[in-house]
């Protein structure tokens, strides 16, 4: 262990109450990583394990003073990489401190410390009478904190918007173990430079959040209708995405499984999905009275006009809430099958039929198995490459495959990712779809809010070949 | 004239076509000043009316390498002295890049030059059956430039949200003169920082917007169904709001007149408004059908409970948009009065009837006339300072109000503003709202974005003594 090393950890023990800091090597270890089966992690010089704003500011004061690196996390259910380790970094974990501070139904707000589980927050708001919208498929166990980091989706997103929308004002200590407060409690603000949003998304790089302010929607959610359309192949279903786009119809979940995760699901669950259906598209409109009779139908028009071999509306909830279900349990059947290297890019609507084909056709040329879920209303896909476990070979067209994605989506006027965050995994595509001179904008804002560049060094924006 | 500033023009006059650089006095002059008419304004060294993108990097890129101020501006009717001119600076004019370039139903945006006036845009894309909300009360003359640069809100912002919640993407010119391309075309997206939403409402302060992407919402706009207040005082008005926010109801609009503004009016108009009421509330409900009704009971019942002295849905869709258009006049109607220092405060919801309670004590307090308009659903309120011209001891008497008001407003929990900007006038509400830690960020950033420190010097978080 070099002499900085031994340096911060004595200054750690010294700094920090009793049971935060871990640093013996298996405990640490189950920290090293987040969800991203395939990102490469490092080896930790420690864990702490905070548990007030304090503890956050005394692990920042002595890594930005011995520039060690500091990487926080929450649950680590991200998919990209960002919370992993880096080689001698400090990890602070945020799961502890977990406390809802306040539901504020009346000026529709809620305050939480980064650990809150998402469910908990949309729970606790239920109780108050008012509604958390965002909700990523992670929602049972994904906290609060790594979802303003991530700026996380989820399935109600192509209706009412993404983990950014709604949040209002945070608390976070900066690259000089400043504590500050950014954004408000207000309906609106713009008393300076949005750096509440600029800290959303940035994936842990630019300081680590203690505090979150979210904005709620008031009221109990609305009940949604359900339909259901059946495809034989992937573009026909994405042809029904397009159509929904096209039609104008703003549905509050357009989901895309296609059969490997449908055969997956089945497989873990035994639900009997994929004998039905080779390509399953679930959507959702939560409109009242007439005006949702409406949507329904416009969707159940864009499905069957697409070739759809089978379409209705639900009229049983628990069946409809069974096909959520399977949803949500897409990525965890698939994962039991072998590493998977999940993509996240997001192409503008009307090219949702191509990018699914040209996906297809990466399959093919790469001899690889994708599976494919999406968040098919925003146009954000999550083609999914599993391959047997222990094949180097396999894993080598697996990520000839990945890249081919990514440079499709690019290529159609897409992103790299949609949600899930650049991390590890999509330095690469990141330096692909933007600019160099914006590249050097972000290192800018990096070293102007983290100047000894503790945060998460590397992630991002970091060179990808390193 | 000196060296440099000679140096600038002859380098302007050979780097620009002909028509657009102005440098005589008189025609300079025009473009000197916003509509705010408290905040002072130097002497520019000249307006170029800029036509393209390469116009502004090479108006950039001269005064980056001679130290000369930018000042970028819109149609000019911001209300903080945000484009007002520095002496010695060069004015970048974007009104005459004015082109609509795409309105795109099916992916549900709009592509527009910073020049396009806002209700142009509006028009353009029911054009196209689509809608773009923010719609400041300045919309027939205020462009999508200068509403992105302030973060404009407007009438239906309490339900449809502000500027930022609808920009997607844009094109600017940044301090070394590079063009750069932020944000995205899809529905979703992570891939690095929001340095998109970091220009929305940076007040020209951090480069030249050169291109914007709007989202835009599908189909037209909901009919709206419009109820109507009258009330004996301010603070029985602001219960009401506070009491729609605790009910739970989202108006598409909850507007605040008082009596000032209503005599004002009247006397521009004679529209008898005044003879009614001592304070209007306007309520308006965009939703369908059977929800829709319920409301617009809803809010009577709020307006009725808090002490109205009549209240009635409106039936006559004529007369509706007549009380919507005088909350529309109520400004320029002040203005002929005199001098107006305008305040842009915004509390939580439920301060609201404390706050106007404030407001009328300042008025009382320092002798001086003190009009209210508010978009007051959003707990953001308009107080009017209105003194007679050239009373220099009343502007002095205006000026104690004003910061009494901004004090109340942080007191409260609020913000200085909520839509109009810091520009000038609240740079001193600015100090006194956010840290010095969190004003360290905002310059630090500032330096990463436009190293050379040109664009729009000393606003916002300059040093507000100076």
């Amino acid at each position: 262990m070099s002499g900085t090393a031994e340096k911060a950890l004595a200054a750690l023990r010294a700094g920090l109450p009793e049971p935060v800091l871990l640093t013996d090597p298996d405990s640490v270890a189950r920290f090293a990583h987040d969800d991203a089966e395939w990102a490469p992690y490092g080896k930790p010089l420690a864990v702490a394990r905070t548990t007030s704003t304090d503890d956050v500011v005394a692990v920042v004061r002595i890594c930005a003073e011995l520039g060690i690196p500091v990487v926080p996390r929450g649950a680590g259910t991200g998919l990209s990489g960002g919370a992993n380790a880096i080689d001698g970094c400090v990890l602070i974990s945020l799961q502890g401190m977990d406390e809802i501070l306040e539901v504020n139904p009346r000026e529709q707000l809620a305050v939480v410390q980064p650990g809150v589980v998402n469910d908990d927050l949309r729970a606790a708001c239920r109780e108050h009478g008012a509604w958390y919208p965002p909700d990523p498929a992670s929602s049972p166990w994904s906290t609060i904190g790594g979802n303003v980091a991530t700026n996380a989706g989820g399935v109600c997103c192509v209706k009412y918007g993404v983990t950014r929308d709604y949040v209002l004002g945070l608390e976070a200590v900066v690259g000089n173990g400043d504590v500050v407060r950014l954004g408000r409690r207000t309906a609106k603000g713009v008393a300076g430079y949005d750096l509440c949003g600029l800290f959303v998304g940035s994936e842990g790089t630019l300081g680590v959040i203690t505090e979150i302010t979210v904005k709620l929607l008031p009221g109990l959610r609305a009940p949604e209708r359900t339909v259901v359309g059946y495809f034989d192949s992937l573009v026909e279903a994405g042809e029904a995405v397009a159509a929904v786009a096209a039609a104008g119809v703003v549905p509050s979940a357009l989901e895309l499984l296609d059969r490997h995760c449908l055969k997956a699901v089945d497989e873990w669950k035994n639900m009997g999905l994929s004998a039905e259906a080779n390509v399953l598209l679930l959507g959702r409109s939560d409109a009242p009275g007439a005006a949702g009779e409406q949507e329904v139908d416009a969707l159940l028009r864009c499905f069957d006009a697409a070739g759809a071999t089978w379409s209705a509306r639900s009229t049983d909830e628990h069946e409809a809430d069974a096909l959520f279900a399977a949803r949500r349990l897409a990525y965890p059947a698939l994962e039991r099958l072998g590493p998977v290297l999940t993509e996240d890019v997001c192409v503008p609507r009307a090219k949702v039929p191509e990018m699914l084909g040209r996906i297809e056709a990466a399959a093919r040329r790469h001899d690889t198995r994708i599976a494919n879920i999406a968040h098919a209303g925003d146009g954000n896909l999550h083609p999914l490459i599993i391959t047997p476990p222990g094949d180097e070979e396999a894993r080598l067209r697996a990520q000839r495959a990945f890249d081919d994605i990514v440079a499709d989506a690019i290529s159609l006027g897409g992103t790299v990712t949609g949600e899930h965050g650049v991390g590890l995994l999509k330095r690469k595509g990141l330096h692909a779809e933007l600019s160099p001179a914006v590249i050097g904008m972000h290192q800018a804002v990096k070293s102007a809010v983290d100047p000894a560049g503790i945060f998460n060094p590397g992630k991002v924006f970091g060179d990808p070949d390193r």
